[in-house]
Order: C-alpha cells, then sequence, then structure tokens
C-alpha cells in the first residue's frame, strides 16, 4: 500500500459550484493508486466540497436557491458580520454540506456513480482562492 | 497494511432507511482487517448513508418528519422536476446527509457506539436499486 | 505504510462546542506518520464532530442560534422524546453536522487551513462524557 498528496487551487468566481471532478481523477491517476480510497479537502471554512448531479445545471442552481431561503445572508440572527451578509452564512452553509470528502478507487479511478460529480461549492459572494488537498490511499 | 474493496446492492421500498450496519460489518470481517478505516459509499445522488439511532425506530420516523418540512417534495422554488415532486428534494436530502461514511475498525469490527447504526436512506419516493461500495483499509 | 489508533474521553458542559483541535494533533503526533489521513470519530449518536472557524466564538455562538431555529428543542413533530424536549433535535443536528471527520495530514500534522479547527459538538442540554476514536494511516 502507499499515500500519495497532491494540492491544487481552484479560483472560484464568487457563490456557486465549480465541478473538478476531473482534476480529482487526474490526482488518483497521478498517484498510481488502483484500490483504495480518494479522500479530497478544502483547506477553508466557507467553501465546501460535494457530491452532486452532474448533468442538469438546474439541479445546482435548485440548491443554492434552497439554501439563500434555508440560511439567508443578512439574517438578523447573525453577530458574526465583519466580512458582510454572506460572511457567517457561509460558514454554515459549509458546516451543512462538510469540507470533506472521501470516495472509493477502483480500477484506478474514484468510483463515481453515473451521475455523480464532485463540486467545490463557494459560499462567499466574492471572488476566492481554494486551496485543495487529495490523499489517495491503497494498491497500486 | 491491505486495502480491502466489497460490492453490494440495496433494493429500497422507495423513501425510507435500511439498516446495512450487518452487511457493512460482514465486509469488514471478510477482509480480515482488525484495525484500520471501513468507508462506505452510496453511488447515487438521491440516496445517503448516515449513522442514526438504532434501537427506537420512531428516531427514524422523526427524522422523515423533519426532513419532509425542511426540503418539502413540490416546493415551487425547485425547477428540477422531470421524474417528479421529489426529484431535486431527494438531492437536496442526500447532498444535507451525505454519500459517503467512514468509521474506525478496532478488533475486526466497526468501531460502533452501542446506539450507533449504519442507514442506507433512500429520498426517492419509489423504489430503486442502490449500489453500495465498502472500502476497508488497515492491518490484518 | 502503517494504521495508528487513539482514543480520549470529551467531559462537555452540555450543549455547545469543545475544541478538540490539539488533542487530534497529538493523536497524530504520536502515530509517527507524516503524511496520510487523520479519521476522526465520536462513538454516539447525539454528538458530532465539524470543522469551524476559529479565531471568533461568536461563530459557533451563531451556528448554535441557526440550529436551535432550524431544529428546535419541544418541536410537537417530533415523538421520540423520552430524555426530554432537546433529545430528538440533537439527533437530528448530530446527524446534519456528522460523527465523522476525515483530514489530510502533511509533514507530521493535520494539514488543517488557518481558521479551521476541530470541534466536538455536544448536542444534548446536559453533561455528558463522550468517546472519540482517532485513526491515522500513512507513510512514517
Amino acid at each position: 500500500m502507499q499515500t500519495n498528496q497532491a494540492r491544487f487551487e481552484v479560483a472560484t468566481d464568487g457563490r456557486g459550484t465549480t465541478n473538478i471532478t476531473r482534476r480529482v481523477q487526474d490526482a488518483v491517476r497521478g498517484s498510481g493508486i488502483r484500490t483504495g480510497l480518494c479522500h479530497v479537502f478544502v483547506q477553508h471554512t466557507s467553501a465546501s466540497l460535494m457530491l452532486c448531479e452532474n448533468a442538469d445545471p438546474t439541479v445546482r442552481r435548485d440548491l443554492e436557491a434552497f439554501l439563500a431561503r434555508l440560511v439567508p445572508d443578512g439574517d438578523p440572527l447573525f453577530h458574526h458580520t465583519a466580512e458582510g451578509p454572506d460572511d457567517m452564512p457561509s460558514h454554515v452553509r459549509a458546516i451543512l454540506t462538510n469540507m470533506d470528502l472521501t470516495l472509493p478507487v477502483s480500477d484506478g479511478r474514484c468510483a463515481l456513480g453515473t451521475w455523480q460529480g464532485v463540486f467545490l461549492y463557494e459560499h462567499r459572494t466574492d471572488r476566492q482562492r481554494r486551496e485543495v488537498v487529495v490523499t489517495v490511499q491503497g494498491d497500486g
């Protein structure tokens, strides 16, 4: 068994999702590992990683509408507002959707279902640069 | 250290939970691994995996009532409705409750707490067949 | 590659968060592993583990206010109330915020972002003792 770790950066256009499936699959391919696990991690508290339906972009628009209603920007409930009305909602959204994601590796690739894509979800309204760490462990 | 991967299918009766603890423990036992990690993964975007109280079925009924209220079927907020009023709510529910789950392995078993069970949560109202991948890594 | 497993107990003061970052980092240091993964697990269904902003305690107070509104204690929706009005809400909160957490290990430490802390989140209103299992896998 072996461990391989890679990093990449995602430049986001503000709130919304970026499909990083190919970059994660590239990291797995680069590791030479055929069977095992692939762990993806974002080193921030206002962005997250998730699996989501990858075919119809309406799914991600509907998800955004749902989260915007569930965790409203500018909610008077929140006192942590130093960076603006999206500051605390971004932390809540990241906690609800998670900063870590672990995927099985089979035949040298993440064994995703047909409709599963890996997305980085930016929750801040401004553009950001996000650091992602991919760790692959298993048999080559 | 070694890696072992197994798969099984869960036939669901539509929306609701299926206790898969025994099947996950069987995969760990079959791996021969005594200390390490057990990763469970569902290859879909409208079903999820979760740890939940395993003794009183009312817990899972209350959870279902909570999610049905939080993410209502047929919500006019949603536009991704091609497969029916439960289509988009199923994606949201799966994202909130997760498609991946990692458990510690000790003494050749998942080291669950007394009241922790592993459940597959079907979010679609129709019956489905769900593919689960179990990856065990550790020392034999 | 090697696997190392450690355990510790967290005595909580009732509902709220406890920063366990140092204890998790100590477990990684104790493992001697330099590159790999660190898995943290709480063996209960009414406490959870999460990454959260670590600098401003207002973030965790706002998060608590949000969860208290989202999953109200004593909600008449819930029938699993044997242990009190916080019983079922604690299970829902734990499921939404997760009982498992996996972190990358780099240079012998969890590779957290600057503002990421690891917190145990107690959801019951009474004091509890919570068991945490830390499994580290990787190269020494």
